[in-house]
């Protein structure tokens, strides 16, 4: 099993800043969760030479290289020319190759263009990857005690084809299975979350425990090793049993995307459907779960109720509730999540009023104060944040809390009441 | 002037895959701005010996390095000893660090911790980077033919250090003026673009023309070198002139961010207002609308109309022409928006219904269609899309061109009829 990895992306769209190496995050990712270091990662343009000495230096370090980019059409071959270059290894015709890019072409109705046929030459002893989600294939070989990868640039590929193709081909290297589960943490801070437990994680070797940080939320991602996957599955048992009574309804679920995934599944399972009113969040909370496919099953719609006056006609919230408390006040959020649910037909909504900035609103309420209401035919309730100064953290903060309250409502664990 | 640039981001977060390298795709793009070339980008953990190791290979071939991360008070100053190191300097006591520091954290209202001390000391010969977004100093210095910078991780502050710092710095080195301007188009494919410019490209050298893509949108950035900074304005005017006749109503701005950005400004100018309805798009025209600081101004709300009954209750649409055409229709688009207009109380409304995917709808649409309408006072328009496979890039399309309508009607550039 290779230990030591370093990515190198190929790609002078990288060093012109016209793209960020999200590949490069997504890989270090994966490969940590295969147990796999990565010690390097490394950018250079669509230059044969330049190539070339990454790839040497690499070679000296690592015993496994990760490559991205650089296998398309257009490329001239550069990533698989320099490497099986660099590997004494010369580039043979690979008929499942040619014959996989044919269909493709042929599914999508275009022509191929004869620059597509450098595509089927990969280097000798190659184990293919085929690309199910494009036209050049990726692949890997091993020589001179390292094992080298090669993946398409397009993350949407590469993303794919590292999970579908390349994680497996490095599972089958190890001597054992390695398995990781990811809980993901809602209404905790990154550094209150690593105090809890860093001495829990420096004792632990097997598994091992990794925390990250996303904007407003948590993630905790246990590592185990063992000779066979349930092994693997059974030494994660334990720990993530102990994480679940330490961090209790925090954690919102293990190995999903988001909040608002969650949010998608429980409503399904139940049969209930959701509906919005957004004023400081605009129309993120929509936007959020009308980005899962399969949406539509459950989210009615939603009101945008940016200006003031909406909020009562389309709303319904009392023009004399407006006056008294202003549109970002705990009443309005409440009315709002009420003539939602009216409105749109929905069997619950959530509601969003506050002050996402840059500055405070005419009633001198801060930037950061953000009410956000569920309602439900039980009642409704509304919770009061305050969540910083950056109009992005504010919003995405504000909708962080509306998924957590259905969530919360959906599993039972409301701490706000609905009245 | 240096010309030869290698980024070196130094952070095991970005080893761990914690996060993206965005840094570095911020500064290629400042440093190409510049008319600097970077040749390679490296991510190293933080751990000295690869720190070093990667530092005297870019002094090998590079004649500017520039480190991002590893300057803040929890890492034992790791970049600037090292790079100290590997350039033979010394850390001096800075004072001016120390008291820009100690006023931060007074205006803050916390008490400064000891292990921030370290971040006064910098390699002698320095010159000092304030920062003014957090604590810990950047600085730059010259050795052995050399110039490196150092600036420090969290991209909001490596960003703002960048412009208000580095670049002025880098400036100041130059024995003239680069100046970049960046024209956006929309309604282009790149690979179009670029066939269109690719012998105007190749026959430049200064200006010179560089395209980027984006999600449905293309950018061509014009720099150019003199010895003042109105000279270079010159040599830009013509090429852009040019472009602009060769691309005409395509180009929607120039050094602006976004549409949407493009169209708040003209309404503002305009004094009139904005709602949309929104069906596949789901939210995303607000949200992208409310992103931007001031949409209250102009931005009256929206309606996420995503379950088909919905259409009817809140816009309008008529029963008998959502069963007559199916949601997804020229009609019920056109519909949907005039509903906007009059249920939103807006001078404009846009409208979106289409199939995102990733399965076509019940009635046999395919994935990819899209209606896209703008209701003004004189009438209404429809514009029929087909914008891929991908969910993700429908919905983006759809968005887009909802915001060129409302651009081009305000432009009076609309090649749709409004009846």
């Amino acid at each position: 099993m290779t230990h030591t990895a370093e990515l190198i992306a190929v790609g002078t769209e990288l060093l012109l800043g016209n793209i960020a190496n999200t590949d490069a995050q997504m890989l270090s990712q994966g490969l940590s969760a295969l147990g796999i270091n990565v010690y390097y990662h490394t950018v250079v343009g669509d230059n044969p030479g330049r190539l070339r000495a990454a790839v040497e230096l690499a070679k000296s370090r690592a015993d496994l290289i990760v490559t991205t980019g650089g296998l398309g059409p257009t490329c001239d071959d550069l990533t698989k020319n320099v490497l099986a270059a660099c590997f004494g290894k010369k580039l043979v015709h690979n008929p499942e190759a040619e014959a996989r890019c044919r269909a493709f072409f042929q599914k999508i109705g275009r022509e191929m263009t004869a620059n597509n046929a450098q595509q089927f030459y990969l280097p000798e002893g190659s184990t293919v990857f085929q690309n199910d989600w494009g036209t050049a294939p990726g692949c890997a070989f091993e020589a001179e005690g390292v094992h080298v990868l090669m993946l398409p640039g397009p993350p949407r590929e590469c993303s794919a084809m590292f999970r579908y193709r390349a994680a497996p081909y490095l599972r089958s290297l190890a001597d054992g299975a390695i398995v990781s589960r990811t809980l993901k943490l809602f209404g905790i801070g990154e550094s209150e979350m690593e105090n809890q437990l860093r001495e829990q994680m420096n004792a632990m070797t097997n598994p091992t425990l990794a925390p990250y940080a996303k904007e407003g939320e948590c993630e905790l991602r246990i590592t185990a090793k063992a000779p066979t996957e349930a092994e693997a599955r059974a030494l994660i048992a334990p720990v993530e049993a102990r994480l679940r009574e330490q961090f209790g309804e925090k954690i919102y679920g293990a190995d999903v995307s988001s909040l608002e995934e969650v949010v998608l599944e429980r409503l399904k399972e139940r049969g209930l459907t959701l509906g919005s009113a957004e004023s400081c969040t605009g129309g993120l909370i929509a936007k959020r779960m009308t980005d899962l496919p399969g949406a539509s099953a459950v989210f009615r719609g939603g009101v945008v109720s940016y200006a003031t006056p909406v909020k009562h006609t389309v709303l319904g919230v009392p023009e004399a509730m407006l006056d008294a408390y202003g549109a970002v006040s705990a009443p309005v959020a409440r009315a709002m999540a009420q003539g939602a649910r009216r409105t749109l037909g929905s069997d619950l909504a959530v509601s969003t009023t506050g002050v996402a900035g840059p500055d405070s609103d005419e009633r001198g309420n801060p930037v950061g104060l953000v009410y956000v209401a569920l309602s439900a035919p039980e009642g409704t309730c509304v919770r009061e944040l305050h969540a910083g100064t950056s109009r992005e953290r504010v919003r995405t903060m504000a909708a962080h809390n509306a998924f957590d309250l259905v969530r919360r409502y959906l599993n039972g664990t409301l701490r706000e009441k609905l009245s």
